[in-house]
């Protein structure tokens, strides 16, 4: 137990000083970490990421991992390369001509002010799994309710969803809790303002 | 030498029984291996195809692996992994506003018949860089000329291209070397007709 504590606290500080030193507070409500998390990874933290998930889902008999594409897939990969178990990343589109073959949900993005369908192959999809969703970022938790419905409209259950940074102060992590879902968020950020991050369990220190 | 030799073996093996075993020939021109490498993704196999590029690229002094959104990002992380260099995907866009911050490259899609632009952060890309590309498929290039025009831009080397599956049949393996890059494929399709997968090792022989 003690290990794990460190070890927790180990990607923890990884994650904080990444964003710190290279996250770019863009406004007060977008973060940019396109150098190690969504344009280019870095694949070592990556796969810390994957470890700390596996840690705090331990137990959870997880049969499939489900992520999004694109910036889901690197943690998603490392997830589920540490359960053994096989991913799957939805993809995004306009509009598609639906077929009795895919699993769609609607996902509004506020950030590109559009409405996406995402998609499942629905034999990638049984009703008895146990789904572990996996996404880089939280902030209005569109994506990850489009994702859990997926899983629901089959049958499958939802274990949990994992974050590598959520954005705290927008209604995401709260709505997906006030609906049953367990979420862990590895980094949780509180505020974006001055162009700088305070996150979660930070506020109020300084 | 023995023991490398074995293990190519291995991973050539494993990929060419998924091809057979799970491979869908919707056409003598496509190929639909979407449960384990395009939708949903076997993260063992893409760990143990990180390992083959690196053993076939090695002493190449890599400093960077490129690939392109989403379908290459799971073996591009695995083989970043095994480097512990910086992976960076290529956005795909139909159009976008230019900006000097950014490497753009247009790349005609056959399947989609459209063409998209490619898109790099030129922060991500330096002259000095040795750069390793990685796409999950190879059929006519023109991905990877995309990709490897991004790298030059900026006067960064292209060490080499490593495709998991090639259809070798099209001709963009044949026009990427005849352009000086060594391309490392690790199953090459001969022919995909009346519903089979021929591998080009094994054309002739049946």
């Amino acid at each position: 137990m003690a290990v794990e504590g460190i070890w927790e606290e180990k990607t923890m500080q990884l994650l904080k000083d990444k964003v710190r030193q290279e996250g770019i507070v863009l406004s007060e409500q977008v973060l940019k970490v396109d150098s190690f998390l969504n344009h280019q990874m870095d694949p070592v933290l990556m796969k810390e990421v994957g470890k700390e998930f596996i840690r705090r889902f331990e137990g959870e008999n997880i049969t499939r991992v489900l992520t999004i594409e694109s910036s889901g897939i690197a943690p998603g990969i490392m997830t589920a390369l540490e359960l053994n178990v096989p991913l799957i990343f939805a993809r995004k589109q306009k509009s598609l001509t639906l077929t009795e073959d895919i699993l769609v949900e609607k996902v509004y993005s506020f950030t590109k002010q559009e409405t996406n369908e995402i998609t499942v192959a629905k034999k990638f999809m049984n009703p008895g799994d146990r789904v572990l969703i996996i996404d880089d970022f939280l902030a209005n938790g569109e994506a990850a309710f489009g994702l859990a419905r997926i899983v629901e409209q089959v049958g499958a259950e939802v274990v949990g969803i994992g974050i590598v940074i959520e954005k705290a102060f927008q209604p995401g992590g709260r709505l997906l809790k006030e609906a049953g879902y367990r979420v862990e968020s590895l980094v949780r950020i509180g505020a974006l303002s001055d162009g700088q991050v305070t996150f979660a369990d930070e506020e109020g220190t300084n």
